[in-house]
């Protein structure tokens, strides 16, 4: 079979690594690095290269050899660049956030649905060994009921000119908590506290609480100002609890068998109750062996299996509406100085 | 000089801790040990020792040789006990939360004042090497102004019988920050997230946002089920952000030339304005050498030094109602499901 | 039955901790303190207590209600002060190095089986949670045959008047590797590479190589200068790997299901058998739930034990003159510059 | 200027970073990947790629627009392939060992300065900026006197077919103590001891004593049989103690102001001094912040810069003969039982 013809869109930040991967993903053949600088495209390709660069997305739109399009480019574009792929007839993967408003990622979802292309959110967390491994941990019940949710993601700044700390680090938090919990579990309601205490235009800090249908919280620390970085998820479960800590290769994931379990009352005196209803685990830690794989190269390979089996890919429109819904409530509760914003997830999982 | 007479009160989870530190500090005269449970009382002096245990706080307060008592019994019981001392021409030191309610905490600060006698809260942590060096980090300016504060604290129980998890572990960092701002910098507002996934009956879990005066952003994770042990504070400043880390003895205090700078617009274009403004720094860490002194026998030295010289403790009654205001709001934040609370902290620092 | 009576001779560094542990003994009542320098031992005895300090160690061996002592002085002094208890019929517990010489240590042993009277080496580490499970992960055969053992153990000071580095820190290595390894393997040689780079007048760095009865080579790495502290032990086997991280309380042992295996080389071409013949295994960690225990406690607990069953304890003082015979060997491999000195241990564990 | 035509030799496990970093190299144009397994090489080059593949060694040489060769081959055919390179007129990088004898490089040594062409060693740790800033520490005197060097570089394999973890580890140790030290320090004794307990026909752990002639040990555990992976050396001085721990990217170099100091004696009485000579001192530590480069982008650079220049390139071929000397006295001790090997270094640097 011969491979996919394919164009990334956007030579920025991240445009280079899907033009990286997809020349050492042999289901693809890159055809076109498109950039409104053509310079800055030109750039970021080798003089060895026979990839073109264009600032044209007319001329890649009309290749008849690029049959699918990888748009990593800011997201208030994101609406009409992959309209106009679907409506040429070609897949498209995009970065998150999938679009500005909830109402044109929407009209893309339906627009993908009718033309029988494949739509897929970059969603690159998703793709590593060990959000894998969560998600098979969570939803197989190995740490049985999932009792609260809490991640950290900091460092110091990129600021973004155009979108605040929500929209350029929680992404990766809330795709990965839709990613992992079981279907049945869902978001109902959001709160967020922000600050933009260096003055830069918008928040540059947040916190983000986001209520589940079983009663849990998800929490959030996302921050462009910590002088030290720090990349933790930690998923408490009624018999284990997952530590992610993907800055540390050696055990980037611990599972506890640590917790605090609640006891039958039996024939126990009331006054005795509470503390003998109480008991601790500490028990072993394992620490699973996870393969070491680019994230994004397993991006790539789903991106083009999707296309080639005609199935959706794991992490599709629907994931990213999803993730959108809940950065537009969490913006709304910032603007309110935190109130609890109720959300009406459809249960499209 | 001859020492001064002490008892002990409450042979629970920290009165034994009190009654070391008590009799290793030469300004002290151990006396009692007093516990309702006169057994427990017992148990925790070994049999070698001069010390006398009672049931009897009345037998304490009795004896001419004690001048002075520290207390560490549950909170309800802290205004009878210290009222009962006051009024006995005791000295007292009490664990926090200072009482129950504001009301209380307020009157017995009417109490020791007129009676010139002293009344200390034992905010263990504001007594440790570290955060006496941060306190002196930002009151001196040595970090600029402070930018954000973000404190975790969390490690697997003890679930407590009579209190949450925010009445147990905020108090740390709630008087942390009341020790280290500098007195200009007060909280106008808190708002709490709280849940008990266990089912103990109270949460074991919390989310705790403090506004500060200046608009900068206090937030606290406390959580008792956590496997792994973590107790972090980072204050961010504009010239330098300190992190603190209390479990890593080799490099407790990083403070960091790093952060964000926004520059003067001056002549730019409009459109070039957004990305020239920031800059960053990543410059040196510095981590300076610490005592290694265990914080309970400073609090010890300086119940006796406040006593002695008849001046006001380094956290006195003032810091313990600051404190427990700010936890009275919190709990009403929770139980409105996170609700911003407006505070009304007098400038009493 | 009543408590055995005991006291603590030395009053230096580890003195007070032998006090402290036996004082929360209920198997011994302590009654002495005993250093030739009264005003320490009283200094390190709280005014509290009714153990009496003294400077006379006949004044300790002639009371009746002492049945054992526990020595805390240098180790020149050893041989005189157990000859002394065990001629007055007391039971002893001496600090590591057992005596100054072999032939020393040997005529104590000797003394000690012709009374029955307990003399035990406090081999402190071996009595602490980690390495008691590392015996059993080795003697089991958990972790396969031993292939090489690496420890590690510096830090800054404490510069001793009296020993170098070897004597001070190797001690407490060569214990461990004594008490860790299966019965059937033993020490057949040593080299040591030693420094003194500040010019204290003996080496404050050193290296210590062990070649064990199968072939291993164990290495010990002591350092007085080290500016971080550092104490870690790795014993790889054929079938997984511990690593024993002495100052990382949550992970204290780790056991990693990770090596090099050679296949059995059947058919293949000898140009392809090197590499077909190594694979390696990349499994899972895990992280043992150990008891925080204080390893002193322990070490108190098998005195009484021994003496009251009249048993060896674990600790006998055939392990304390194995770990002195190797001591001598290092020094004079040190003294001469390095060689190989082969070792005629006897097989008596 | 145009660049400088490149060939790269050799498509193992090390060619494919010199293809990628010399294409991402202005000052240098590729033209070649050479391999005698031709599909090796065709599989290292993408599909995209306008750089050639080819078996012959004669055809790269025998192009007049190839002015450079980087060779990654086994060490034993380095002699050969350079001697060529040199003959047809080609500067040369080259991998470490140099050669697989000192008579063979002392030959290409010869060689290369009659010719005037550049002959390189490609020590790769001596371009990161970790290395670059220990070099400055100690060569400028801001750490004093070098007191102890000690280095682990521990992992999991890869186990080599044609050299022992000495020749495949030591050298980047190695090459690094020779980039670092003051020229007038230099190594005059070595002793190995090396183990093989997998039974891979050669060493697979060595410790390696290499005696300075200020007296001072420089210590080296190299090991292929670790678990886990460790990167630190730490260099102990006078006044500074440099810890380097290459895998702790938030603080690769950390500068105590730690260390004991040794007091003149003065007018102490001969029973006082010992103790009274010795202080300690544990001041701060400073983290100096260090660019991220990735160092074989710095060796490309150099090796461009030499060429241009006519100059000698930092780690020229007497860096690599100074450790192959190294390397050859090591193993003649390990084969010796760990005999001290005496040295007779030219003091060419």
């Amino acid at each position: 079979m011969s491979p996919i013809g394919l164009a990334v869109i956007g030579a920025g930040y991240w445009g280079p690594n899907l033009v990286r991967t997809a020349r050492a993903t042999p289901e693809f053949r890159l055809r076109w690095l498109c950039d409104l600088d053509l310079e800055r495209a030109r750039r970021s390709l080798d003089p060895y290269t026979s990839v073109r660069a264009t600032a044209s997305y007319e001329q890649v739109l009309a290749d008849p050899e690029v049959a699918a399009v990888a748009i990593a480019t800011p997201a208030a574009t994101h609406f009409d660049l992959v309209r106009a792929a679907l409506e040429a007839g070609k897949h498209a993967l995009v970065e998150k956030p999938l679009t500005a408003t909830v109402a044109e990622g929407e009209k893309l979802a339906g627009l993908a649905r009718r033309s029988g292309l494949t739509l897929m959110c970059d969603h690159t967390y998703c793709y590593t060994p060990a959000v894998r491994r969560i998600r098979d941990l969570v939803q197989s019940g190995e740490i049985g009921n999932v009792q609260f949710v809490d991640s950290v993601r900091v460092n110091l700044g990129l600021v973004q000119p155009d979108v605040d700390v929500l929209w350029d680090l929680a992404p990766h938090d809330l795709s990965i908590l839709d990613f992992v919990l079981p279907a049945e579990v869902t978001p109902v309601a959001v709160a967020a506290h922000t600050a933009d205490p260096v003055g830069t235009g918008h928040a540059c800090l947040a916190y983000l609480t986001v209520w589940l249908s079983t009663g849990v919280l998800a929490h959030m620390n996302v921050n462009w100002l910590s002088p030290t970085k720090i990349r933790t998820t930690v998923i408490g479960g009624t018999r284990r609890t997952i530590v992610w800590d993907d800055l540390n290769p050696s055990a980037r994931l611990m599972i506890h068998d640590r917790g605090v379990d609640l006891l039958p009352a039996g024939s126990l005196a009331p006054d005795e109750r509470r503390q003998a209803l109480i008991s601790y685990r500490t028990g072993d830690i394992s620490v699973p062996a996870l393969p070491e794989k680019e994230p994004l190269m397993s991006v790539m390979a789903e991106f083009a299996g999707s296309i080639t089996e005609g199935r959706p890919p794991l992490t599709d429109v629907g994931a990213g509406l999803r993730v959108l819904a809940l950065l537009h409530a969490a913006s709304r509760s910032a603007e309110q100085g935190g109130v609890r914003i109720p959300l009406q997830m459809e249960a499209s999982r």
